[in-house]
């Protein structure tokens, strides 16, 4: 049983009725309903909890947290990121969606500035696999069809991907490295680009599949964390 | 004309008799010493000057920053970080040179704890290039020798490499990651393992090719910095 | 001076006048003229020359190798190949455009089966630079424009590239890792999408940019080539 | 369960009697033998047998072969090796174990001479981890200890691996990429460095360990395998 934790900001639910019709119980409940199946523990977290619900003893019992930011990135304590960052060096996986490109967590780890173009023009996209025997990619087929999408746009300021899963192309003339993993230490971390609050993109089964798939690749693993620091020569001098 | 700017914590060679014997002007003169041939302009700047050297002026006029620090790392501002490091995303090259792995530049450019094991024991180090044509490895031959290094050992805390050039041997019995380049933003790096400050690294002749040839690499080029935000589609939709 | 030689199959140039219009002299010409610039000495080479104008005695000449074939690879000469390949592992530069993705080289390279979607049919291609400070994107700007091109599409069966350059966006709605490069021995290879037969693509400035920085990206250097065998140890055992 | 087929050459053990003291039944047996467990079914295959062992109904039902070669690469005929990678390209995984760097099925899957120094002195090797979060390297720590080991040095003429996993320290003075993963088509592929024939290598339990890890990672997954050719639009031209 991986333990999983999505972590919403939870304020468009709140403050938009539009948003409210298709995540009345939040973005967050939504992910964590599809989770929960016999493969994960699933539990929320949300920006106005204390310690925006990601304690120590919280993250201590995390494997991998789902991570969805927009309009109040800069609400989350440093202090928090700071312990998220930690945790996650240490083994923890991140699967940052869609506007999470500008949580503090994931600017952190990409040292970047994760930066894109975007648009909202209920437009569709399609997400090409490009890499298809990897793990995130199994059972999505060919590509993810979305009726509608906001349209995030190239230059992405990423750090080259460790792995580049999937490409994302828009109607109105653009593409994006939409699915990508990167190593920070111990920690596997995959950015997903769908899911904006207005659309029902986190209904799609494939979605649904992708973010599956994703929790179960970067779930922390048995591996120790490395020794550092001063260290006696094995061999004679 | 590559405009480099090298700088330097430069406080070892104020108090230890034994680095100012072998650098008695400083890291950093020594450095801007043989790079000051036809393909470079070079400057110095160091820890105790006004902003640390790093003024705004001096960043415009930097194609490639060279960093070399390690007992100071926290006395280097935040304030001069954050210009050091938009500076790089917006182009301007940077090699981290040894115990610059544990510099803020380098820790906020690569989101890890850049940890590393380390012994000082005067044992030898043998550099072997493992990315032949690369141009940071041009003329240098298969490999460095160098008499007396500083061990740094795996595991490296750092991001997967763009590319591995160098792999360190040394006689204690490990290894290194030792040649490394990263790209963040319009911004190359070049993170090279040798040259501590007890040693005369940098007055080997096949060091400073390295150097040279990665002040190369990773100069400002004419390429435009990309557009972000809004996007207007580019086809009907 | 980069001594070039542009290999063209020249065959549909001969049989369809459609394509004749528009390539009166050979797609090798058209090619050969616009990089005849002080920068590159430039040569050309058609598939039915003897040994397909590829001697040992031209290669041995050539810098970097450009490739364009199509509806004849199956009769480039094993032998040809080998030594093609031969002289890429020791360091020659390959441009391999459009179609070649096919060519014995390539596959021979890549050792998959580079395998791709394609369809001709009058739409617009859109060339997305993802690696805006690569040497090969310099001057390019964010993506480069075609009225027409042949689409190629996702998956493209290649090895993970090295860099990856430029993403294409395709009206049809697919997408293509449309610029690559990879090394193999002391080789560099750039893989470029757009130059179908019948469309005026190697007239396109930008184009022409790309392909001129490929040249140079990955001309043959003064690295020297590395020795394999019985080695004798450098330390005492 | 996983079906392994491990290939072995089955020379040396019969022709010396130094290496039947340590692998009496053959290295495929010792291999089988570790692998036996509830997560793999195992078959071997060997040189001598017709077609090598390596029919088509034996590789329909192979999902991860794994490969020991060494004097007698040219004897392998080239209907099997075309065979051994068509199955790679649909998915098979590989594993590719020391001399096995220059068998016909590796070669042909990266593309390069596959060239490295070797020494056979009786020195010890030790591997180091520098992808401490990789599932090859689950439960190993942080280096791996070979009394004996038979030396290969860099420049090792591969691809860039998508992953390295392991670096080789030599005492005498080398160092080696020992651990690499790499794609081709939808098959995964790992080569690792030790295992010579007349060390008891395959006895070692970290060596055990890594190979079957690497058996669990490159295991044929349900991933469909993406179609190719002729491809109409998806979206209105």
């Amino acid at each position: 049983m991986i333990k999983v934790t999505v972590w919403n900001e939870y304020r468009h639910e709140k403050h938009s009725e539009e948003v409210r019709k298709i995540y009345p119980d939040g973005i967050h409940n939504q992910i964590a309903s599809f989770l929960n199946t016999e493969d994960f523990t699933v539990k929320t977290a949300t920006l106005d909890e204390k310690d925006h619900g990601l304690t120590e003893d919280v993250l201590e019992e995390t494997d991998v947290l789902i991570w969805w930011g927009h309009i109040a990135h800069h609400e989350v304590s440093d202090e928090v990121i700071e312990r998220v960052h930690q945790r996650v060096l240490k083994g923890m996986g991140l699967v940052v969606l869609h506007s999470g490109h500008f949580s503090k967590i994931f600017k952190k780890l990409m040292g970047t500035g994760c930066d894109l173009k975007w648009r909202e023009a209920e437009e569709n996209e399609r997400l090409w696999v490009v890499n298809p025997s990897h793990p995130i990619a199994e059972g999505i087929g060919e590509y993810i069809e979305l009726e509608k999408e906001e349209m995030y746009g190239e230059h992405f300021d990423i750090p080259v991907p460790d792995e580049l899963i999937f490409i994302g192309w828009f109607k109105g003339g653009e593409v994006f490295r939409s699915g990508c993993t990167f190593k920070r230490g111990n920690g596997k971390i995959f950015y997903f680009q769908p899911g904006h609050e207005s659309y029902p993109t986190f209904y799609n089964e494939k979605i649904q599949r992708v973010i599956k798939n994703s929790v179960k690749w970067c779930a922390k693993t048995s591996n120790t964390y490395p020794t550092y620091g001063n260290h006696k020569p094995l061999e004679n001098l």
